[in-house]
């Protein structure tokens, strides 16, 4: 492995630029303030940003090969991601790279491939506070927080959230207008390491938060590759010598009861 | 639900067709024994068997619609499954339906699907004897086995098996030639029961070994749905009184590290 | 097993004698409820009761021999309990019997016993509203229920709950003043199947409640035993012949190595 | 966090003084080979150890609140282990201290308290060879291993192993005379990770071995603390206000049924 993490910070970056309202809070787009809020403080990590609109979506197979940690925010553009460059991203997740997903990114190709579900829930945008609660303090990724913390205006989401049990359930947030939802959660896949995070609706200034901040930093950090194996499956010599059989089905009575079935 | 539980039995059906060899263990496909051991005993389950080479793979929504669980064989064929009718199996299994997987469907489109990952694994064709251990004899699928059984002659599959943690690790293999395997593994995906049983070579009368024979119907039994739900991303109504808030994110400090960011 | 699943509803049986407004609400006790809540409806189960006062806190060997599914309710008693029948009982469970800890039953010793962990949580008594959220509508514990049931008044429980990684989260609990509870866990340990549900204070008649009952007519039928499984640990003939070793640790530069570390 | 991880090495050390066989293998003890297996290399550990012989088992209030990992190996003497130091030892792991247990602790007090169950398992004494295979090759634990390594003699522990479903299953053992186990298993209780790793008997040099070294290299350095929490259970104010009530039972009828109960 590198010295750094290379993280690459990946949007469809389409609300930002289709709605003044968007742009005021986010005028370069989310992947901006995201990847800022990674370049931030230690200098362990080196962040990138690619979006929908580039080149195969700014994911070639080198940049993808060179990548530890890839960050998903999509939301109305799901469909416009290449199902291709979703194959790319699933091998490298398989092979080691970590994968955090974000907010509305639960619907987007990748997730859903992940996690073989159909990973819906409850919504509702009505400038909700969120409590986000650590629900395993001992977790990395809540490293540094207290044993809450509160957004002011956030889109609800609500259980039930179609996932596969997760690994590791980090935070179960508390909404306003009464319902609750697994906003942290874990999973490893081949040899990969997954996050999914629920809060960043686009029309809310999110990740301008100190502690959703903290929690991408220590996400990516946890996510980073502790191998890169590629897939095999191989045909494997014996390690212990296997006695030569006359096979015989007829005597164990099996091809009589084959008969027996016509 | 219905009084009985509707079984389809898949086999690609091309190794019986294609070998003599194969042909003489099972002369009507694999499918066909398979679901001969699911008829006998109790009549609680309905049993019928679909093929590759049917319309639509013998799986057409409607007969989908009625099934409550489906099992699967393929091996040299796994290409030749058209993606609409593994979304179709998906849809279905994450509604409720049951879906058992056998042996080298571990590289099936719809496990692959379902899993999220290569679902890779060590093998070798030596006429091995395989000692299937119960690790888990609490589980439904493990009823009315000892601690163990044999199959005098099995392909081998060897770790590491490329899978998610499973819910549970119902049976653990122990190979002449040296290696383990995780023989039957259970996961929950959306509403619907999942379960991968490792024996079963095409070379081998594997299905017609009683204890082969009791897994599959025990198998059957606990992947039957226990619910019928078809997939939502409702709009919810809130529960609570939701206090109205002027949006301000610049008295918070937001639009201004916004700025800072540029 | 026997054709009816056998309950015993134990209670420490304290607040109810102690208090005349606990009284007013049980008056013979939260066992009794609970027990008749059990006997409503399907004939399939066998309900006793069984309290803290009783020779051998009502679970002799016998007793407990011929049980199904324990029901635990215990707040401030939990020291009288005698740690020869928490052995009892815990030895019961791992053979296969049913496990339901209700509310402050967290604390009990057979909880904390069979967890391993401190059972520790955040709570407050506020008539407030506690709204129960399903999580996995497939799971048989919330057969029948909605998406969600109200409890007008009930003691608070809040995260974070110090339990080890619940096999399923059936239920987690919104609060009316801010806090989440994942309210309805599953667990199994040996054979035997724990759920543990969260609503019950004993100032509150959340017992009486509809939903509150079908949860727990659900659980003691998804906790009834599988296998009953004495616990042994065999010295086992081998399988496989064993090479004859000539024992020879010296040969492998271990006892030199050993003299180096001197 | 100390800049070194503290780890204290126990072992009862009594095969060591009883057999020459033994003392012959590990004059100084087991604990005296495995605390300089950790001593070697990286100096990012401060190695200690401590034995049943010494007062309060070596293991004083003082010197568990320094320690951050405590390794475990004990077998004839389990019982003489006095319950007040198992309670201690408990409560620092649920804070955060990590815990490996060796082989025949499986049987240990400490283990049993920390999983709930029996942690019962079949064994056997003939000079066997064991295969360990690499489960999980991403696991910190499995670092720099191959996909598997042997031990040319060891003792047999076989399925079923009576444990909770371990979080990550790193290891299963293939035995030359026909059974399998989980060897190398890991789980979060409170705050504190632990791992049980099976080889070990104190028969054979197994604690010389270069893969297994590296195992409790990898271990020790895994199960560190991340955090440091004290158990409380607090009495929590709210976050939000909680609307007054009128606590009115008899007007939902719950007087009612509560009457008609008797």
């Amino acid at each position: 492995m590198k010295t750094k993490i290379s993280v690459i910070v990946w949007n469809e970056f389409q609300h930002e630029r289709q709605s003044s309202a968007i742009a005021e809070i986010y005028p370069d787009g989310m992947h901006q303030v995201i990847a800022q809020a990674l370049r931030v403080g230690d200098a362990d990590l080196d962040v990138g940003t690619a979006t929908l609109d580039q080149p195969e979506h700014g994911l070639s197979e080198e940049r993808l090969a060179g990548c530890d940690v890839l960050v998903w925010w999509g939301h109305k553009a799901h469909d416009q991601v290449d199902d291709a460059i979703v194959d790319r991203v699933q091998k490298r997740v398989l092979e080691g790279m970590g994968l955090i997903v974000l907010h509305s990114g639960h619907f987007s190709k990748i997730f859903r491939r992940m996690m073989g579900t159909n990973c819906s829930l409850k919504w509702r945008e009505a400038d909700e506070k969120e409590r986000v609660w650590v629900v395993e303090p001992s977790h990395p990724i809540a490293a540094g927080l207290g044993e809450y913390f509160e957004l002011p205006y956030e889109e609800m989401y609500g259980e039930r959230f179609d996932i596969p049990q997760p690994d590791s359930t980090v935070f179960i947030s508390w909404f306003e207008g009464g319902e609750v939802f697994r906003s942290g959660c874990t999973w490893e896949r081949g040899h990969g390491r997954i996050f999914y995070f629920r809060p960043g609706h686009e029309a809310y200034p999110t990740y301008y938060d100190a502690n959703v901040q903290k929690v991408l930093n220590n996400a990516v950090r946890w996510a980073a590759p502790r191998v890169n194996i590629v897939d095999v499956c191989p045909n494997a010599q014996p390690l212990e010598p296997i006695a030569k059989k006359a096979l015989n089905f007829a005597k164990v009575g099996i091809l009589q009861s084959a008969k027996d079935i016509q």
